[in-house]
This record gives structure tokens, sequence and C-alpha cells, in this order.
């Protein structure tokens, strides 16, 4: 068995590129192929769906300075730190922060809420990856009330099976800037996976671009 | 749509009930009801694998007292740190270790080596949760070399393309306390959900033990 990382990597995009069944779009595929590499699971290939230029959109955000707010810790575990800190982008989850606790108890509300409120109020780019909460997403889209912020762009992927297709079919129908995945599928791993990608296909980020 | 996490929780167990097409032991049904709450991916309930007892011995090791290591931060994020609190388990991941980068380097060797033979240095209880690398399954397999030690449990559910079914066939002929799911899929999710339902299954862990 072979143990070099890089080596097993570029051999697993391979059996990925070779068992695809579906055509995809150029601009997309790296995406999806990340989240099948990070999955095992072609049925990426057929329920991801990007926005029209969401690819570039994010990536143009990502280059000019970019926060990327998490739903949860192990989401932003899964975002490769290094690729991060050479595009400068700040990475934050604020589920476990103290003063957010307190600020949700205070105001009887949940704190996926105070995270989204804060989230939308950063005035930089974000990029919103929430691969877990359906309930964030969904406040999320209450907030903004049909607003598509320029300066805001949304993977939504959570995973599950109430509230969840519902959230992601509203996000779809959003018209925010976003990449999502259709039905119950989904994950922390899917939104870490996402976000990678996007990286990664910035030039000087990673020196194989995969 | 309903927002109380445990209601949501207690729904979508019952969907997942109802839509299990395998009939599993009542041991181990918990256990592989949370891996598809955490992936909403049915394959699981017939590629997940569990050693004879192994459900009972790792939770014996939980309430005795045990390490829970794990092969990524990811991993470790996804575990319930309240549950592991009230078992008095104490979680690791050694791979950010800046230690372990030293030694690895410093003996030419992977860090995955170094913080597989951490765990296996251990006194105590080991539950070690791989989600990730195949290449730290492995190289703990050839370390034990035959040896099944009482105090280590393995839940090896690495995800991939290259060497990970082989990982995973090596451990589930091993003869070592085990849980794992053949195939390809796997990942730090499910390595964390399963740690969880361990957890969740002991008694005073979790008020309803779902």
């Amino acid at each position: 068995m072979r143990f070099n990382p890089m080596e097993i990597e570029r051999r697993s995009m391979e059996i990925i590129e070779s068992e695809l069944a579906v055509p995809l779009d150029e601009e997309v595929k790296p995406i999806v192929k990340r989240v099948v590499h990070a999955t095992a699971d072609f049925s990426f290939a057929e329920n991801l769906r990007f926005a029209p230029g969401a690819v570039g959109t994010m990536r143009e955000m990502l280059v000019a300075g970019a926060t990327i707010v998490t739903d949860t810790n192990m989401a932003l575990s899964g975002i490769n730190r290094a690729a991060a800190k050479r595009l400068n982008a700040t990475l934050r989850c604020d589920m476990a922060d103290a003063s957010v606790a307190a600020e949700a108890k205070a105001r009887g509300v949940t704190r996926a809420s105070v995270c989204v409120e804060r989230a939308l109020e950063e005035q930089g780019n974000v990029l919103f990856a929430c691969g877990n909460a359906p309930t964030a997403l969904i406040r999320m889209l209450e907030l903004l009330d049909g607003r598509t912020p320029e300066n805001l762009a949304v993977i939504g992927v959570p995973v599950g099976f109430v509230n969840v297709v519902e959230a992601k079919q509203m996000l779809w129908e959003s018209g925010l800037t976003c990449i999502t995945a259709l039905g119950r599928r989904g994950g922390s791993s899917v939104a870490a996976a996402i976000v990678n990608a996007l990286m990664y296909g910035i030039e000087g980020v990673r020196a194989n671009g995969m």
C-alpha cells in the first residue's frame, strides 16, 4: 500500500473522475470531486447545486479577503488552515462562544440565531458554511427577508431528516450566491470540503490546485 | 417548522426507524441509527460491522474510565463534550501537537505513526476513533502485530478510495474489539456519531438515552 498523502489524493481523484456518471461543468467539477473524496458518496454529483457564477464569485470574495463563518466547530476543524492563512481568511464559529450563549439566553433565542445575526453584521465578505443546523440557515433567510447582500455567500449543506430538505430548497430559491446539496445529505465534512475546494482552485493556494 | 432540538432529534430517529430496511440487533441499532442520523445515508445499516460484544465492551471501558483518541480534530469536535465529561473520559487528538510533528520529523515517520504509538502506550482504557486516515489504522495493526490488548478498542471508519477498504478489512479480521464500516464510506462524522451513540447508551449520560 502507498502512503504518500499527495499521491494518495491524486490517485483518489483519478478513481473519482473515472467513476463519475454525470457530466459536470468544468467550473464545478473540482468541488463535486472533493465532496465525493470526503464522503465516497457519488450521489453528491447529482445533488450539489451551484447558483449561476457562485464558484467564481466565492473565489473572488476569498481573494479579496473574507471571513469564513461555520455553524459548527466540526466544519471549522475540517477547513484547511494553511490554505485559509494564505488567503488571509478569518475562520470563525461562534456557536461555542460564551457571549453568544449569554446573549441567546438573555433574549430567549437560539444560539444559532445570535451567530447568524453576528455573521450578517459583518462589513466585509462573509462565506457562511452551514453543514449541520438547518435552523441557522432558515434564520438567516428570515433575517435577510429577500435581500441578497453582495458581501454574503452561503454554502448550505445541512444533513438530516427534519427541516433540512426544506431549508436547502429555500436557500436554492433565495437568489443568494450559494452552493447547496438538495435532499437530506450533507454535513460538516461536506461543508468543509466545499470551502477547501474553493480555496484550492485559487492560484497559489495549493501547488497542484487539486 | 419545528425547532426544538430534542423534538427534532426524536422525530428524526422515528423517520430513520421507519425507513430502516435491514433488521438490526437491538444492541447495535442505536449506533446504526445515530450514524444514519449524522449522514442521512442508510447504506451504513448494511456496512457497519460490530465485533462480537464490541458495543458492551466499549461501554464498559467508557464507564470504567477511558481516553478517547481520534485521528483528526474534526472527529474530536464532533464528540459530545458534556457526555464525555459525565463519563470522566479524556478526549485527545495529537495530530496537531507540536511535539508529535517534531518527533515525526526527527525519526522520519508520519505524524499518524507517532500518534498511534502514543495511543498504544496508554496504560488505561483507550478507545481509538479513526474516521479519516487509513494509514493510522494500518500502522496500529502493524504495531500490534496480532496482539489484541484488553485495554484497546477501535472504531475504524476511515473514508476514501485508496487503502481504505483494505485497512477496514484488516481491522475487521484482527480480533480486536472493534466497530468498522466495510467499504469506502465513513468519515469523521461517522466516527464521532459512533462514539456519541456508545456514550448515550450508558445510563445517566443522556436523559432520553437516544
